[in-house]
This record gives C-alpha cells, structure tokens and sequence, in this order.
C-alpha cells in the first residue's frame, strides 16, 4: 500500500503507525465540499485496512479545521451526501458497533482504530459534527467550536444532538447550540468538548505521540474492543453491557494478544501485538 | 396582550423578547405554595404564546430563589399538586418532546422558548428541582443549590433522580442529595450545576441579554428545534435521534427561516426570523 | 454482632457508623485474590445487615488501593470469579435496584448502604473497576487510577464500559482507558473519576467525617431510596423514573421518617431516624 494516496479536497498520509489527513480547501477554511466528505471517508477505509496504521488524525490545512459545509458554487448543496458522488465506494468499519452508527458520519465511532481529531482552527457547522463524531479531539488553544446552525435557521444536525449532552450535560449542549458563540480551546477542555487543550505549534506532535504511545505499548485488539464497548454502551443497559464485556474478554482471551501481553510483562520487554489490517 | 399579567404569588414581566418570572413570597424566601406553582405554570403557557417572548427567565424575589416547598400553614401540604387548583387550567409545551416530560415540572422542558433558571439566592428542595428542569442556570455568586430531601427523611424528587446523574455523573449526584450541602455559585458552575456564574447585581441583565442575543440572531423555530432534539435525544438511541434530526432539517428547510438566515448571511445584514406565538 | 470479623485478605472493622473494609495484601499493593474479593463481598454483605453501619469504607493497607487482579501463583486465574470460592455464600443488596447490577462487582451499587473508595494508593485493573462501581470515590493526592487493560491484551472489564462515559463522557474515557495512563487524585477530581481529591493523611477522616454527618442528619432509608432512584434512572426513560420517584415518596411518607423529619426540624433538635439492618 502506498504511503500516499492522491486525493484532491484532503491530503492523505501514512507515517507508521499515524495516519493523517489533512482537509485541503485551504482557500475555502476548508469548508467541506461533497468531495472532501467522500474522500474522507474513502481515506478513513484506506487506514483502517492498512497495518501500518494504529491510529488516524484529522485536520485542516491552514488556518482553519472546517468552516462547515460549503453553501457556495461547486461546494455542497442540499441535505448532506456523505456516501459522496458513487465513484468511491468504500465499505469500513465494524458493523458490530450498531447499526445506528451506520449513519452519515458516526462511521467514525465503528472504525477499527482511535480517530483524533487536531482542531487547528475555526471548527464550525459540520466541522463540529464531525469533530463530535471523532473518538478524542485535541484542540489548539487558539482555535474553537461554533454551532453557527442556529443562525441560518438549521437544527442541532447529524447526531451532535445525540452525542453533546452525553459528554457536556444537556444545559452546557444546549448553551453553545442555541448562542453559536466561540467555544476556545481552553474552555473546551475544561468543559470536555476536547480531551487535550495544546498550543497551535504541538498540535499535530502531541496527537501523533498519542498514537506513538499506542502503538507501542497496547495491542490494537484492546483499543478496537474498548471502542466498540464504550460506544455500544451508550445505548445499552448496565447487564447487556456487562455480558457483552466477558464475551469480548473471552475473544480476547481466544486472540493470542493477552498471552503476548501477559508474556512482555512477565519478561520486562516491549510487546510485540497484532496490527489490524488486511495485509 | 398585555406586558404585565396580575399574579399573587408571581409577578410577571414582558418587556419583549424577554418575559421574568418572579417568585413574589419574599417573606418565605420564595418557599412554594400550591398558587405558586399553579401561577408558574400559566405565566409559562402566557409567554409560550407571546411572540413577543424569545426566552422566558425564572428568579426569585428578594434574597431567595426557592426555597423549596412551603410547609407551613397557608403553604402546601401532601404530594405536589403543579396543576394548581384547577382554576388556571392551560395547556402548554410541544407535546413531541415525549410523554414523559409531560410530567409536574418537566413541562418545562416542553416549553418552545428557552427557560433560563436566574438563581439569585438559596435555591433549596423543590427549588432545585424546578432550577434542574429549566433549560439553562445562571447563578449568582453566593447563591446556592441545596436537596435537603434525606434530612426530611425524603427522596430524590420529580424527576431530579433522572435528570442529575445526565448533568453531573452518578457520584456528584449522590454526594450531593445525600449530603444536603451548600452548592454555591463558583462551584455550581465547575461542576456543570449551572452553566454560568456572576455577580449577584448583574444576575438578570446577564440572562436578559443572552436571550437578547438570541432573539437577535438566532431563529427562534431553530431554538425549539433543538430543544426539543436535546432533550428527546436522552431517551433516544443514536439511530433514531439521527433519523429525527434529518426530519427536523427538513422542517426546518420547509420554513422560510434557512431562506431567510442563508439570504441573510449572503447580504450581511440582520436576519429578520419569525417569532413564535399565537399572535 | 462483634466489632471485628476474622478474614484473611481483608481487615473488616465497625465503628458506628462506619465499616472499613481493608484490602490486607500490603506485599502484593493489595492485588486482588479470589479469597480477597469473595471476603469483601462477604463483609459488605455484614455491614449492609448491622445496624451499627451508616456508610461503608472500602481502602488498601500500605501504599496501595488494589494493584490489580493478583496474576501470580495463589492468586487468581481465569476469569473473574466475584462469587468467591463457594465457602461464603451471602445474600445482599436490594434486588429492586434491578436485574443488571447482580452482576459481579455492581453488587456494590445495590447495597443499601453509601459505598466509598477511599482510594489511597494505586488503583488499577480490577481495583479501578470496583472504585468505579463505588457511589463515591475519595483520592489521595498522589494516588492514581490507571486502567492497565490495553497492555495486556484485555478489554474493558466488569462494566466499567458502561459506567465510565456516564461519569466523565466518552472522549475522556476512551484516552483514559487506551492509554492506561495514571490520573492522579488533582486530576481524577477535577474530571469526576472522583468527587474529592484530599491529602493523604486525611483521607480515611473525610471520608469518615462524611458518614458520620450523613448518620447525624439524613434518614437511612432516604438515602437508600436515593441511591436505588439514581442507580436505577440511569437505565429508565424520564417517565419511568418520574413515576417511580413517586412510588417512593408514597413509601418513604408511609415510614415513619418523614414525620420524624420534620418533627425534629420544627422543635429545633438532631432527628432520630431508624438504621437499617437486620437486628
């Protein structure tokens, strides 16, 4: 597999074991063309089947993350088309995860690996949907969320309506929604709209180190299985989940990662686990 | 119809977009009675139909907000009676946001305009109960949430068991009810209790232009919108939510308010959205 | 009842109104055996039937909280077995708090009895999962939780999945469990892992202190009903949980506790509420 796919509205890379991509519509803040939507997730399908990913991190080129949906000439137009135009059909993700994450762009919580989202920039509209969508988002200080839905006359679009209040309280959801004021880096952490608050010039390092991290200490079948846990949780009751929870234990157990984890451990040296992909 | 309605145990203001809602038993700390409630109740339906109301801010007069239930002779006695005496009967409140919150005060929640809880003083039992079920909570510095249920030998009541745990995790909640301390207004805030905290003197004019704010920018049928998507979604799976929120666009795409916001937008001048009222 | 309960694993002492509960396996940073967790289930199971026992401490002796499940020979294999060993066999916990939490450690959310962790050293593995299934969870300044899951092959166990996102939301627990970093006490606090972060040489006094003040002024049974109310509205839709916090004020009035409230708050004295437990 290539280390870099053409793309035209996103730049894709692969640095072992981070996949990045990069929204590329600089001139535009990177407001999200139906291209740039279906190559994304082309690229998100790339990463997952490639091994030499354990982890993804979107961004944007430039100043701005995503300025929303492109509303101009040879942007979007219309209701959403996140399967894009048909000359990319991809299928990804883990169908486990639930159905309802099938929609639109919540396939980002069934990927196989952890997406970060680095909000460099103004992150707006469907830019916060997507951020929202995204696993984790480390944020620059000087960058922010904004709604901006209710201004034009929208509504709270794409499942965000779903997923803000269950990680800020329905009260602090609807506060940001309804205002559409700047929400900055350092209050978004603090709020827990972003995990990690950074200065713009880190950025994209520390999301990277995460990965790094990752990669090099936790079997990527642990990260997939937690991922799917947590967020099938959401929608489950406390037993459902806590049977699901030994079931993926005893698949975990049938994989040979926790002997191998087991095994570094015992022998004081790094794990050597198995990469997700289809190579 | 006219800006100031007469109440006993409420006074009510419009001064458009706002309307307040003053709790008038200053002598009782706000504690209240079963005329109280009943006058909540039907300002509330008066200011859903007032297009001249964007947002409806609760507060308390005097030194309290609520502080809580009037025991007292005169006051209330037995369970909650919030439909009054049965002489103000109103019907109020979209009734798609769910059965459930068609329940004592959650009609708050069904409410098409925002209620802001204005929290400038002790905000105790009942009290914090009504504080809950509005939308958002400002808080005056040294005002206070208290439950005061376990001293009474009480439970957690109307609906605050559910709501709570959604705003502030499990363990907060309880340490919380069970403990009968003093929330006050700084922390109130760190812990997402409230979604702001100000100085008492500046407590009304700080919700009184956040809904100024809105009635300026923001179309009020989006506000509803996503009032009503938010707190639908706490009982919603993700699938479903998301289907509703692509039907609530194409509402939403059906009025002239996208129109409006996006020509808007385009010309760089206010948006001029309509009001929600039966007049 | 005696004070004092012979066990090998654990240390269980009663000094009313509290039971401590003391991991004993100083040597191992209290990993945990399966003889460990069958005793703690079998004294929690005493203190929820001795009347003596308000609220319930669970701690680690020396510098550790719980290390883990104990991997090492005369430790545990396999799967987890919370059930013991089958020489204890104990009922406990109110089944009315509902189907899913009999299982394993979530036992400790059907106690009738506050539940907290004072957690005064590391807290990994399995010693997270039982601080999380705790009502409260108390942190020493430099103790930490840490998942240890994804080093080892494992996924995230014993509900933990489901109880984590509705603490601190889905992003946050994700990077927390993934990463198996230490969350020290400032941090577990200031994200709700825990609801109080003191210095070390205080931790079991406040957490004392805590139930002790609960004994002095709140009903038992309120606090039982509270605990079961929110435990169980985290799996109920609005309504349920509304109807249901009806069901239980008609309850808690039939009892006497609601008249010996507010007897004692109108003469002015300490209330007198009844304990819980069989004698």
């Amino acid at each position: 597999m290539p280390d870099t796919i053409e793309y035209e509205d996103i730049n894709y890379t692969v640095e072992d074991p981070v996949a990045i991509i990069e929204f590329n519509r600089e001139d535009r803040l990177n407001a999200a063309s139906d291209k740039m939507l279906a190559e994304l997730r082309h690229a998100c399908a790339q990463a997952e089947a490639d091994s030499a990913v354990v982890g993804i991190i979107i961004t944007g080129k430039g100043r701005g993350f995503c300025a929303g949906r492109d509303i101009a000439p040879g942007g979007a137009s219309g209701p959403s088309k996140p399967e894009g135009d048909g000359s990319l059909p991809v299928e990804l993700g883990d169908p486990d995860v639930g159905e309802g994450y099938a929609r639109s762009y919540a396939y980002l919580a069934t990927l196989r690996k952890p997406v970060i989202a680095a909000v460099n920039g103004p992150c707006v509209g469907l830019g916060f949907v997507l951020a929202m969508m995204c696993d984790m988002r480390y944020i620059a200080e000087d960058a922010y969320f904004m709604s901006a839905f209710g201004q034009r006359g929208l509504v709270a679009e794409n499942g965000i309506a779903w997923m803000m209040p269950r990680m800020i309280g329905i009260g602090r959801s609807l506060e940001i929604l309804w205002s559409s004021r700047k929400v900055r880096g350092t209050e978004a952490a603090e709020l827990g709209l972003a995990e990690k608050c950074v200065p713009g010039d880190q950025l994209i390092d520390e999301a990277k180190a995460f990965i790094q991290m990752l990669a090099d200490t936790v079997a990527p079948s642990s990260i997939h299985a937690m991922k799917k846990q947590l967020f099938r949780s959401l929608e489950l009751d406390f037993g459902t989940a806590f049977d699901e929870s030994r079931q993926a234990l005893a698949e975990a157990r049938a994989s040979g990662d926790v002997t191998e984890g087991m095994t570094a451990f015992r022998e004081k040296r790094p794990p050597n686990f198995k990469r997700i992909g289809a190579d």
